[in-house]
């Protein structure tokens, strides 16, 4: 793993935001600006937290994995919003931020006292962003969302699943994380366009919006047919290719499976194919040579691509089809993931080492600048940075933190 | 629907991007970038241009859905690049350009004689960013990829299906447009940046490793037992929580279910639930109480929703549920989706008037900025900007224009 040079690592140098998220949505949102080097400070009550901090693993002295995952490079300050000191304190922070961000449920900032009316009076530069499960002015816009109510209301699960069953909720945290990316792209717009114009602006996105930016391959299927889009198992959902799909690999277990895929604008991958498989006496064969045919005898297609598939495992598959010039990949699960020295060795997984926790492995950001990969450091204890950056942001001594302290107002 | 103000639509006015990308991944980043404001040119081979142009429901005078999909807002310039004229013509343009995009198979770029090297020898500022399926150092790195492989090999398939099914893939294209935005936030983050130092910089990113981000969750169930994360169906993969799922309701079509979801952290959802139900004689009911003791007897807590589902169709299920409080969404299909009013009026289903396919409804940019949404424009025609970013770009006049279409450059 090479290491960014330090400029590319600071993308965000002495941006500030003031972070009030808890769970994913939000948080996986400001962990990305921490990561590309802006200063995150999140906001916790002072009574536990973030409650993704209890989440399953969680105990006294250890914090959850889900924590850790999702609040790495971040500050911890606690802060009683509820006391008016608190909130006093949350509103000179808002003053001196670049960003503030929250996904608290509906109407429940504005009841906080920290709506964007009050913060944009009190700094009109800042860029204040907002998730919510459902927009402004839809039927359901005061209702509660998680990731998976998103991940129905917005079509991802009508389109997941076995063509015979019923939906199925793609593993995959589309309506929290999804979401939060799609936030941190207007955030950084509104970043880059504030260098110039000096003006703040307000951002919000509905998770249920959101999903339909992902499933747009779906929308294409309606906007050719008129009908829902349907759900294709592990095969691609528009149709009309073959082979496409997932071939059992020995030695038979859960997830030995490999995905070979041909492209419909590419013809030579089906001859690749039967000359990896030993069958090159069915090139120019008839019943497989053209698409459409190879769609009518997808049974047969599939059935001799899997008698030589289950006598392999799928990292031999894979490889071998691989190196053919076929497009192919094994199902990894996420214990081989985790434990791919491959992933650690480029940086994609790295190890932090938390303060309770000990060493953890975890994904940073996936994107390489200058060819490395981003510094990760670990998820904060709560209240980790009380004094650090009350004495940085409003120029407090340790003293008068002590005195809060003592008030109850941390 | 309300336009946001001018600007906030054009975060990134004036910003330069040279886009040689085509299908999904690469085409879905600069496509948001062209939405935030910038100018996005796409550099198509005269010879039908992007592949995603010939997708299924392409006819001789219509461009397919799936390329007015993911090109929106974009500027079209056919260039031929194995001619020495027009590769020239393509580094005039990098030499200019802010941001420079592609997604080619691995090698093409620098067999194309535009590899890193010798754009940023012509242009140091550049900020120069790429979308391949496998990173630089994985032993897979030479291989091709497609969405599915991506989500196959990056663990996401793993955790999506039936538990006693084989893997399945999302139909969310996770590994195209998942992948693509995280290249904008770096994008955008070096563009941030690049604002002070005036530096550039490479961008790379894998779907592979893209995945990973996207699937947090379930590392946090391997961190916690040191297992592969299971699939299931549409539950929550972490598991112990009940209820939480999707219950069956009339008339019992495809995608006639209601998801309901009990927070773990608020044990009200359950009484909730109750309620609505008409079951509030389990109130306090020691089976159920606790959420352990309902996780043990989930498939009984689970009848009892489903008799009341089954009841009602699936959007009077999710008003009943939502007015009570309850995290509850319908399953929506594309086409329940696609004709939805509430989108079409709240400006997240825009109708874009293209120049022979006509009307043409598609999502738009989902994050609204200062309660509007981001203008939303057709894609273009192959060719259809040859002579304004030529002249506007390179300086060039009608005349030499017309030349260079006469040598067969365009």
């Amino acid at each position: 793993m090479t290491d960014a040079n330090d400029t590319a690592q600071r993308c965000l140098a002495g941006v500030r935001v003031l972070d009030l998220t808890q769970f994913e949505a939000g948080p996986s949102c400001t962990e990305v600006l921490a990561w590309l080097g802006a200063e995150v400070v999140k906001v916790e009550n002072p009574n536990g937290g973030d409650p993704g901090r209890m989440t399953p693993g969680a105990t006294a002295d250890r914090a959850a994995p889900y924590f850790l995952l999702f609040n790495a490079n971040k500050k911890s300050v606690t802060i009683n919003l509820k006391a008016p000191r608190g909130l006093q304190i949350v509103k000179d922070m808002a003053s001196r931020a670049d960003v503030f961000v929250e996904n608290f449920a509906p109407g429940a900032i504005e009841r906080l006292g920290l709506g964007y009316d009050v913060v944009r009076e009190l700094n009109p530069r800042i860029i204040y962003a907002q998730v919510k499960g459902f927009g402004e002015g839809s039927p359901y816009q005061n209702n509660l969302a998680f990731d998976m109510i998103a991940q129905a209301c917005g079509g991802v699960m009508s389109i997941t699943g076995d063509p015979d069953g019923p939906p199925a909720k793609p593993g995959a945290t589309l309506g929290d994380t999804g979401t939060g990316m799609l936030l941190v792209i207007s955030i950084l717009a509104a970043l880059f366009r504030r260098k110039d114009t000096g003006l703040g602006e307000r951002l919000d996105v509905a998770m249920q919006d959101a999903m339909l930016h992902y499933i747009r391959v779906a929308f294409s299927v309606t906007a050719r047919n008129g009908r829902p889009a349907p759900r294709a198992g592990a095969k691609v959902l528009t149709g009309g290719n073959a082979p496409s799909g997932i071939y059992p690999c020995a030695p038979g277990g859960a997830n030995d499976f490999v995905y070979v895929y041909t492209s419909r604008t590419n013809p030579a991958h089906w001859h690749r194919v039967l000359r990896v498989i030993g069958r090159e006496d069915l090139i120019g064969d008839p019943r497989f040579e053209e698409i459409t045919a190879r769609v009518e005898n997808e049974a047969e297609v599939d059935e001799m691509i899997a008698n030589w598939t289950r006598q392999r495992d799928k990292s031999e598959a894979m490889r071998l089809l691989g190196e053919a010039g076929i497009p192919a990949g094994a199902v990894r699960d996420t214990k081989e993931l985790q434990e791919d020295p491959d992933f650690l060795r480029r940086g994609v997984m790295q190890v932090v080492h938390h303060p309770t926790n000990g060493p953890f492995t975890m994904p940073g950001w996936p994107v390489r600048h200058n060819g490395g990969s981003l510094p990760l450091e670990p998820a904060p204890l709560l209240g980790q940075h009380n004094s650090e950056v009350l004495e940085q942001w409003l120029g407090m001594n340790a003293a008068q933190v002590a005195t809060l302290q003592e008030e109850g107002v941390f």
